[in-house]
């Protein structure tokens, strides 16, 4: 029996290549045709789980996509953690050709796994239980360990709600973890203690009845793809800020002393340049940028459809035009009130010469994480011993609405201990994986896992 | 022998069947994949024309797609017509499954021929085509005949003028038909006087050098999507005029006289609401209904592309977003000038967030026909013999560049002769033909034919 580091050292390769074999499988949750894919998943990490040592695993089916549940109660007395993930993935539309090697055929190039998914979250995931085989295979699991794996996470995490409520007595723990997050770099980690919520939705404007020929009624007829503009237009005020009524109504203002501690770690305009490539930063111009995308809500829009999108010229005057559209939500917003008012600022700001129809489509909570527990303090010791440097706070521009269910549920703390970087292309081409972040994730999760098995229950759940 | 009239109706089913077989040639000009199915397409309308009685056919190639020719010059001293068609049709995106049959699977209706390019413009040179045939077959042409079919209408007509000017000998003639216009109502066909030209531009705007995941940056990233909504949202003013600067400026304002006329053949509210289906007008408020349509400029969105246009929900901010615009536009108005003043409006309208880049894509010169000409008055009394009504006179909304061009080469009178009914849904899904406007209009050519052919060439000339 060697030590859980040392063993991590000698299977660094071979763990690689296991990650590989994993995020070859196009685990695209909104495309119904990969169903048969997200199952491949599935059952590969339920293999994986076993492989850690885990006692019992289980696949659950939901209306949609199964969760895999994995878990090791063999510590009695000891703290019970609930680390979740997903193995599912976002689609790979590529209309630009960007990406430079195909998504779900992983490649090693300069220190990073490019693939799907290989950061957001089957390369995270996959480093927790990985972690867990480590200590497993030399000298046991020091706590109680429940994984929960889903693979609806992209498409809103639909069924997990439910599944979590009914499924209550499986899951209770003492504290949870999710790895699904970035540091703030390879050389600063971080634990994120806030994450913006989501409501996505659809903007649909209809105008004729049916296509029409552009010379033969342009000019009678309010174009449904020129009213959708002039809504998505009307959503923002010039400043940057949104234009719907009421919208931050409830958005809990930033106090002063997080304004402090936010601007500790600046995101410098040259950095955010370098990472986006954007001409000039754009938004509400009396917040920094690392407030704007993290401590401020947005509306955005992520897709236009509509009239003719092929190769040259088609003079159609379009029956249709639809808008995919999100907000990211702070305490104490909440998605279905957004929603609501959504919908009816589209309604005021639909003229009588078209229709218009909003369709929401997911939902999350925004969440805070209490950053004074004892179970941060593990984490903070966790990645000093394991990822090498005393962590940041941060807070997350991103939704992970599991975190509010896990809080309101359990009332138990929820850590977000990632190892992606913000430059990872999650939800975009080329995404990757560090693999240094890889090694110093599973090695932050053994000395998480150790912190937290010499701690009692109470401690742990604070 | 027997007279062309009664041979047409002793053909008229076997001629249905013979138009079939044209509109299931599947030739959209624009898809590069399909200059095949458009070669097809130019082959079985030269062999129509020999039918026909055309002593001389001739595919005539061109960069792109090729020019069917046919002629018969039997008849020195008598005046030569050249009748121009297309035999190229529009694409056939369906993403809203709205076509009730194949496209390219003919089929007849309610005394319609359902099937893309049926009215536009297949249909309707193919009743030129049989209408010489008729004459041809019974009792001779009575006038020379020179038919100039292109494969290139629906994607602007790029090697037109060239094949024009380097082939004006070989076209040259005292008088050009073409049949690719709607005529106001089955009950009152019309005669169009003027024609909308066309500037068909593609607007680009680029903001991230990658796509970005919205969570992580947005709030700080000035989204393309959103901001092409603001650029086609400023593009018009909220009255429905368009906010192009100088775009009005060579506008020939409509005569009272010419807007008394236009009232004659008024387009109603409930005939609008009847044909388009849509809530209400829309447009320039001082102008009425038919003014819109037909004798003021336009500005159209024929597509919106970018970000995700998958099923279910993707929290993508894209790096680009395209529009797909064109302008219709009148007499004295130049498509290439009006390209030059949206770059210009566009570039203004672009904030130092986001990048924009406007591409043309094709161009057409508006026309006005003189409406006094002895040719007039054969077309008129070639409606009322051979559709059975005295013909109004109109403007029509749409674009045909070769008008401008007849009249500029070669100081002719243009006829735009047509069959189609303006709910024919040309562009659009479900395009058919009214089988009574393919008999009348084959009759009526007879009728413009045999007319035409008792003047001396300077008489049609004029």
């Amino acid at each position: 029996m060697s030590d859980p580091f040392s063993y991590l050292d000698s299977m660094r390769g071979a763990f690689i290549n296991e990650l590989k074999e994993l995020i070859q499988i196009e685990s695209i949750s909104t495309l119904s045709a990969k169903a048969g894919e997200v199952r491949r998943a599935a059952e590969l990490v339920a293999q994986h789980l076993r492989g850690a040592g885990m006692s019992t695993v289980q696949i659950f089916e939901t209306p949609r996509h199964p969760v895999v549940y994995g878990e090791w109660l063999g510590a009695p007395g000891a703290p019970t953690i609930l680390i979740y993930g997903h193995y599912d993935v976002q689609p790979v539309d590529d209309p630009e050709k960007k990406w430079l090697t195909d998504p779900f055929t992983p490649v090693e190039r300069e220190g990073n796994l490019y693939g799907r998914g290989s950061s957001d979250d089957k390369g995270q995931i996959f480093a927790n239980i990985k972690a867990a085989q480590a200590l497993a295979q030399n000298g046991g699991l020091p706590l109680n360990i429940k994984f929960l794996v889903e693979g609806e996470e992209e498409i809103g995490s639909p069924n997990l709600d439910h599944f979590i409520e009914s499924h209550q007595e499986l899951l209770r723990a003492d504290v949870a973890v999710i790895s699904d997050t970035a540091v703030l770099s390879l050389e600063t980690p971080s634990i994120i203690y806030a994450l913006r919520g989501l409501t996505y939705l659809e903007i649909e404007v209809s105008g004729p009845e049916k296509d029409l020929h552009s010379g033969q009624w342009g000019g009678s007829v309010h174009n449904p793809l020129q009213a959708l503009c002039e809504i998505i237009a009307a959503l923002h005020n010039p400043d940057g800020s949104i234009n719907v009524e009421g919208f931050y109504d409830k958005v809990r203002p930033i106090s002063a002393e997080e304004r402090a501690a936010i601007a500790k770690v600046p995101l410098t305009e040259s950095e955010w340049k370098r990472q986006t490539g954007a001409p000039q930063p754009w938004g509400e111009p009396s917040y920094s940028l690392r407030e704007r995308v993290s401590a401020r809500p947005t509306l955005e829009v992520h897709g236009l459809i509509g009239g003719f999108s092929g190769e040259g010229a088609k003079t159609v005057l379009p029956a249709h035009a639809k808008a995919k559209v999100s907000c990211r939500l702070v305490n104490d917003q909440d998605p279905h009130e957004i929603e609501h008012l959504i919908r009816r600022q589209v309604e005021k700001l639909t003229p009588p010469t078209v229709r218009s129809k909003v369709t929401p489509i997911n939902y999350g909570d925004p969440a805070v994480v209490p950053i004074d527990s004892a179970a941060i303090k593990a984490a903070v010791d966790a990645y000093q011993r394991g990822w090498g440097t005393e962590p940041v706070f941060m807070r997350e521009g991103g939704s992970i609405p599991v975190v509010a269910t896990f809080s309101r549920m359990f009332h138990i703390p929820v850590l977000l201990v990632g190892y992606g970087l913000s430059d990872d292309g999650a939800h975009g081409p080329n995404e990757k994986f560090n693999l240094e972040c890889f090694y110093r994730g599973m090695r932050t999760m053994i000395a998480l896992l150790q912190n937290l098995g010499k701690m009692t229950p109470a401690q742990v759940k604070g």
